[in-house]
Parts: structure tokens; sequence; C-alpha cells
């Protein structure tokens, strides 16, 4: 087929580019910086939200929705977050549009200018908290926990399919609660809600950790995140989950009667999700060939091809297809058959690998003399012949679950082998030109030192990994002491 | 319960107001004409989104996202579409917010004006339009059957919760055909789906039937539709589905191959519904005491309330509950246990009452006794002590099915006792003014007269009805000759 893909290795970036729009999955927008999710691609997001959506309400949260527009002076309601939004939102100014009287079509009407201009959420604390004002009077009131599936929008300067867009989508789960530690708790659940949704759907293997300060939420006191390698050696942060402490509360002035009849500000959580993970899934499996996809997040897990000549054997393969349909859609293994005679089977085999298909099931005429099929799969690109004596369901069964696996191993292999430690900023420079990945290296813990490090070598601290053990160090770039190692990459 | 409710024969507009916010399904925010819909309101609105989005997957559809905003000179290429919705919607003019150097806090930075203004979707034909166009060079592209989930922007003067909103939530269906009947099939399946979607899950009977000119879909050629009728005998549209012709094709220069080897311009449908179901769902089976939620929709489908005295009873109590509610769930029955200790039986009794969970069981020490519960439905208010030695599990089953074609059939009767066959303009007015409801009167066709008892009685045509039979009559305004009955009421 002519939908040949550059490959990795040559230009990492475009595959990526020519992968998203030769897979169906997404393609530009006359919008600047928005793009249209094409009916594959949002196939494969609505699996997400699915899973997403199940371990939320499993956590005890359920879904609301708020406006789309904030008032203007929200905005800067929480100092840091005014900083950290104003430079890139979309503005509403007027309500009407109007014919031009020069007959140039339609123009804004400028009698119907608002009073106090409205921002396209870039987030929702703000509008969400002036609402828990109402919602909270007392301890019985809390905790609050709700989520919502939303578009937002941050205006962009340089986008790029799923991983920054003007406009995407995503939840964006917001909590209040009587208490700090509670609150804390809820943050690193969530946390580790994403790091389980990333590892045992996503198959993509991510490191839970605490952003530094200078990548912190703006209005956050703590950061939590998950991050992920690709396969170019950049890091992409996959999720992130915050701890508000009273930021918003005070911001808003949400107090409540606490069990000991005082009043107290209420302690607030926020985390989220985005389309990006669509992003991460892409770049951290797929290969030249096209998208890998994990079953467990494939629409199509199955693809049946029939080679035939003349519509007889097509009807024979279809009839053998159809008793091989049902019995793979009852124990919920979806399927499709491609049945289609405008493209031959090369066309079709290129094709589902291209969308990334885990299976794909051939049917020729030599298979139904002998009673067999010829299953490949997408990740490893390995064939079998398989008898129909056997159990085909089983089959297919086990190897989704063995497909699963392996692209997960794979990822993480991956992982472990670009994750190096450094002692020095000249092995660290070094690792970062020749090899890129993760870094541990020991950090002085200063926003100054990060911003030097980042300005001299594009890298960033991504986190201080969760599960990070204290040990005596020096920081690589001042040499002062570090009780414990942060994690450096370079990051989409 | 200190939550009474206003009356519906006193103030029907109140009582819906007041029902809204007292059963939490929402409020309003701090931007004019946006509602929050709250968590209670939300779970039924992610039950209809389940039911409607599994109808649409199986009648062949595919979901996608398409920006929310449309660059302004999309709006004017299509004539008809501009005038029906440039003056009501949302304008983007700025990129950007900055420090007022006053110290005002933010303010728009007007260095960065857009070049084109962008508005913010009111509906999104335009914006798939000019996409389509890019997925369709041959007959072999089509057809393309794809639906959105998505918020949409119409500003609007006057408000309500769910009926009219500024922003809302809904789906829009847009198709494209190669073939002017497969376009007039689909747009006609898609209000058979809607109907049966608000017949067999909302217990709404609907009237299918045809818009008038004067009320069709700006840029459409044919609007079908369904009506609803509300319990103070005005009507509310549910549910449109438009053939737009090749009008948008034409616009935005869709063309394909057909078989034959010419080029022709696609044929297009559009079809929506939103959170406006809502309010009919609300409005068409509530009563003074509440909601009433049909069981198909309701989030909690039971109640269970203890009542004891002391923690003994308490537990004992939720044991038994425990059993219940265990054989229930695995059903798919929803089971919800009010333990809290906080409020009394009564109030509990009616905060679900308020919330319209369809069925409500009671255990107190007595039941304990005698190893019964009562059973008290809230449509009818009718209760019962059922005895655990026969099978509750089928019992609440059945009640389910019970309630659900009570709940229609109700609403049924209702519609069939405010439906009147009217003759003259005379008996028009009489009944409009004394008893409402749907009125079925001839009329000559026009436009004119349509616009003169519009202004003259407020009441509109809903639509020519599906199976309205041909018969020879007089428009009961002008007299003309008329060969059909439409459908009047006033409207939300």
């Amino acid at each position: 087929m002519s939908k040949g893909l550059p490959k990795r290795s040559e230009d990492y970036s475009l595959w990526y580019n020519e992968l998203v729009k030769k897979a169906d999955l997404a393609e530009n927008s006359a919008v600047r910086g928005c793009m249209v999710i094409k009916p594959y691609g949002y196939s494969i997001w609505e699996k997400m939200q699915a899973e997403i959506d199940r371990m939320f309400k499993e956590t005890g949260h359920t879904n609301a929705y708020f406006p789309l527009f904030i008032p203007k002076s929200y905005l800067s309601k929480e100092a840091d977050h005014v900083d950290g939004f104003a430079k890139e939102c979309a503005v509403v100014t007027h309500y009407r549009l109007k014919n031009d009287e020069e007959g140039n079509g339609v123009v804004v009407d400028p009698e119907a200018k608002l009073e106090e201009e409205l921002i396209v959420r870039p987030t929702s604390e703000t509008i969400i908290w002036s609402t828990y004002k109402n919602w909270v009077q007392s301890y019985r009131d809390l905790p609050i926990m709700v989520n919502q599936w939303a578009n937002v929008v941050r205006w962009e300067m340089r986008t790029r399919f799923f991983l920054r867009t003007t406009e995407f989508l995503w939840q964006e789960g917001h909590t209040a609660h009587a208490t700090k530690q509670e609150a804390i708790d809820e943050s690193v659940q969530m946390m580790n809600v994403y790091a389980s949704f990333a590892e045992d759907f996503m198959a993509v293997p991510v490191v839970k950790g605490i952003k530094s300060e200078s990548e912190r939420f703006a209005g956050a006191i703590e950061t939590y995140c998950i991050e992920a390698l690709m396969q170019d050696g950049k890091a992409l942060q996959a999720g992130t989950s915050h701890f508000l402490g009273q930021n918003f509360a005070k911001a808003f002035d949400v107090k409540f009667a606490n069990r000991e009849g005082g009043q107290d500000y209420v302690w607030g959580t926020s985390w989220g999700v985005s389309t990006r993970l669509m992003g991460a899934l892409i770049m951290a499996h797929s290969d030249d060939q096209g998208l890998v996809l994990p079953p467990k997040l494939a629409p199509i897990q199955v693809v049946i091809v029939p080679i035939y000549k003349g519509e007889d054997q097509l009807n024979a393969i279809s009839e053998k297809a159809d008793g091989i349909i049902k019995a793979l859609r009852a124990v919920g293994v979806s399927v499709k058959f491609d049945g289609r005679d405008t493209y031959k089977p090369g066309f079709k085999f290129a094709e589902w690998e291209l969308k990334g298909v885990p299976v794909r099931i051939a049917i020729g005429p030599k298979d139904m003399e002998n009673n067999s099929v010829e299953i490949a799969r997408r990740d490893t690109g390995v064939k079998e012949t398989f008898s129909l004596e056997n159990d085909l369901t089983e089959k297919i069964q086990g190897l989704m679950e063995e497909i699963q696996n392996a692209i997960y191993q794979k990822a993480q292999d991956f992982r472990t082998e670009n994750t190096r430690s450094v002692e020095t900023y000249e092995e660290f420079k070094e690792v970062l030109e020749n090899e890129g990945g993760f870094i541990s290296a020991h950090w002085d813990g200063t926003a100054e030192t990060e911003e030097k490090i980042k300005n001299e070598t594009k890298a960033t601290i991504r986190c201080i990994p969760i599960d990070a053990v204290e040990e005596e160090g020096k920081c690589i770039y001042t040499g002062k002491p570090s009780k414990v190692r942060a994690l450096f990459a370079k990051a989409y």
C-alpha cells in the first residue's frame, strides 16, 4: 500500500505526525492549533474514558458539569493561578455578529460587548471553587468528590497532535475535604489510579513522583505526577494530581463548620488526564509499520482477512469466518471481518498493521482445505498456522493477554535500559546528548539550579520519584549537599 | 423536611425551577445563562447518554470530535445558517490577558487580537462540512456516519434550567450520503431512534412529525422532530433531525465521484438531542412531592431506609439489608442504603421522594420480627408490606417494569386527554386559552398565516404529524383549502 511511514530512526517527529494522520487518528482543522479527532482515534479515546471513568467511580467519585466560561475576574483571585494561565487563554468579548453594512459578510456587532469578558476555561478550579462555596456549610457536606469530562482551551503557539493542542479533551477532578491529610491522601490516590491505568491498560510503565516547585501546577502546594518514557528517549508527563492546600478555598472563601464548632477553610485537590494520553499510547509502542495498540484499548482486537478468488471462495470463507466471529464476540473479543472487494489482501494487511490491530487472522483456500487459519501478531510480526481442531477462542484470549503483557514488558525493558544514574554534570550532559532517557541525579533542591540546567541542556526535572531512597550526595551542578536524586529528561 | 416545593397548580414555572434546585439536579452559575449540572442531575444525563450512544452505534454510527471554535467566515457560507445563528453566538476576539499597569487585575491584552474572530460553536455543520471536504473523494468514502458529544453555546437572553441555557450539552450527528433518498432515510431513521428513546426509556410519549418552514433548522430542507406534551399543557420539542439536501455540501464544495464516473455534491443530514431532554423528563412525570423518574433512567432505583432506635437495631437491619442489596445488585438493580444517623426516617423518605427514586424499601423493628419489609412506589405512593418468604428480587424486578409502564401510560393518557381537534379559529383560541395541550387544526400551509396565529395566540405549529391522514378541510384562519392537519401548541 502507498501509505508508507517515515522511519522513527530518521525523523521521529515526522514519523509521529504522519502516523497520526495515516492511521486515521486525527487531523488538523481550519482553526489554528485545534485538531479533529477522527472516528478511529476517538474510539480509542472512548475506551480509555470508559476505563478511567470506572476507576473514578470505584474510588467514590461522581461526575458533574461546570460552565465553559469563566468570568475574567475569577482568574485573578488566586495569585499564582492567574500568572500560570492568563497568557494563554481565549477571551470572549462579544455575544453577537451582524451583517456588515458594507456587504463584507458578518462582522462582530460592537453593540453586543460583554460588560465583563469571559475566558474559555483553561482549567476549572476557579469556577468550581466559586460553586463549592454554596455546597459547603458544615463538615457533613464534605468530602466533595467530583469529576468532569470536558474540553479546555489553552492558547498554544506550537502545537502537536494530542500532545499539545489549543483545545483538548480531558477530565478534571476537583475534591474538597475537611482535613489536610484527607486531601493529601486523595491526591496520592489519584496519582496511583492514573499509574494503574497507564500500566494496566495502556501498557505504559510510569514513574510516580512529585514535581519540583517550578514544574508545579499554578496554585498547588504539591503536584504529584506520572512520567512515561517515549521511544526517542524523551519523557512525557501523562497525568498530574495536585494537592491545593487551602489556596482556592481562601481565594473563594469556602469555609465550613468543623466538628469542634469552629470555622475552617476547606482543603482541596485537583487532578487530570487528557487526550495527551493518546500521544503517549501512540509514541510508547508503535513502530515503522504503524500503530501498536495494547489489546485492552484496541477498538478492533482481531481482524479477519479473507484471501480468495471469486465469489464462491469468498462465500465459503465468510461462512467459516462467521462462526469464528460469533465465538469470539461471545467471549468479549471485538472482531472485524474485512470483506471489501475493492482492495487486495496485501493492502488490507498493511492497513490493519498501520491501525495497530493486535491480531490478524487470514483465511485462504489452503486454510479451507486444511481446516486452519493463519494468525499474525501485530507486536512481534510472528505468524503461525493454527489448526481449527484446537480451540481458537481460547487461543485468541490467551494471545490478548500475552500481547498486552509483551507490549508492557518491552516498554519497561526500554525504560530500564534508558534510565541512568550520573554523578557529575559532565556525565549528565554526555548521557543526555548521546542517549537521552531518564537521568537520575543529585540536585541541590533550588529552582535556580534547575533553571540553569534547563537553559544549558533543555533537560527538566520530571519528578522526584515517590520511591526514591534517601542517600547522601552532591548536586551535579553546584556541588551542594543533596539527600535525594531527581529524575531529569528532555520532555514533550 | 423543610424542602417544600411550590404546587404545580399554583405556579408551574416556579415549581419546576425549585424542583431542579432542590432535587440537586442543577443550579445557576456565576456566568449568565450557564448552569452547573450537579452530580445527581448529571448521573441521570449519563444514563441517557449511555442508552442514546448505544442506539447510535447499533444504527452504524461512530463518534468523533471537532473543534469548539469556528472561523467567523465559515458561518456565512450557508446563507440561511448565518441568519439563524449569528445573533446568538459568543465571539472570541483575543487570546491573552495581561496584568493591568494601573493595578486593576487582569485585562484583555490588546496586542493579542485574532486576525479572524472565532465563534464558539452554536452547532457544528460548518466546521464539520469543511472537514468532510477532505474525507470524501469517491462514493466509496460514503456514507459518513459520525456523531459527536459536545458542548455548544447559543447566547440566550431568557434562560431556564435545561430547557434553554447559554451553554448546553448535546450530541450532534452529521452524516454524508451519495444519494438524496439515503439521506432522507437517515433523517427519518434518527427521528425514529429519538422517538424510541423518549418512549422506551424516558417514558415520554412523543409525536413524530415534520416542521413547518418557519420552524425549520437554518440550512435544512426538511426538519423532522419529536414533540412531547408537558403537564402544564405546553409542548416541548425534544429532538430534531434535519435533511440538509446538498446545502452544506455546496457551501463547502464537498463533491464526490459517483459510480457512473461523474461528480456530485454530497447529501447531508444532521440531528441532535440535548440536556433539554432532562427538562422534558422532569416536567413530564414529576409531582408536587418532587421528581418521578422512570426506573430505566433512575441512577438509584431502590433506596433502603432503616427505621431503628440504637445501634443494635441498626446493625441487625443493616445485615438484613446487605442480603437484599446483594441480591438486587446481582440482577442489575441499583440500590442505595441510607444509613445516615444524622437524619430521621421521615426526612429521608421526603428526600428520596424529592429525588424521584422509584421504589423505597423501609425496614423497621416490626419488619424484623415478621421477616417482612415495606415497599413504597414513588409514582403512585402505594405502600405494601412484603413478606420475605416470597422472592423480593423478582418482586422488585417486576415493579421496575410495572412502574416504567405506568409512568408512560399516565403520560400518554394525559396527552390523549389534551389533544383536541378544532374546526374554527374561535374554538382554537378557546381551547388554547382554557385547556392548552395539542390542538389539531387545518392550516393553509403558508408561513404568513402561521405567523399571524403565533402573534395573536402565542401558539406555534409544533409539527405536521408523520401519521397525519389526508382529509379535505379549511384553514381555521383564512378558510383556504387544506389537506392535512397541523399540530399547534404553546411551547417551551
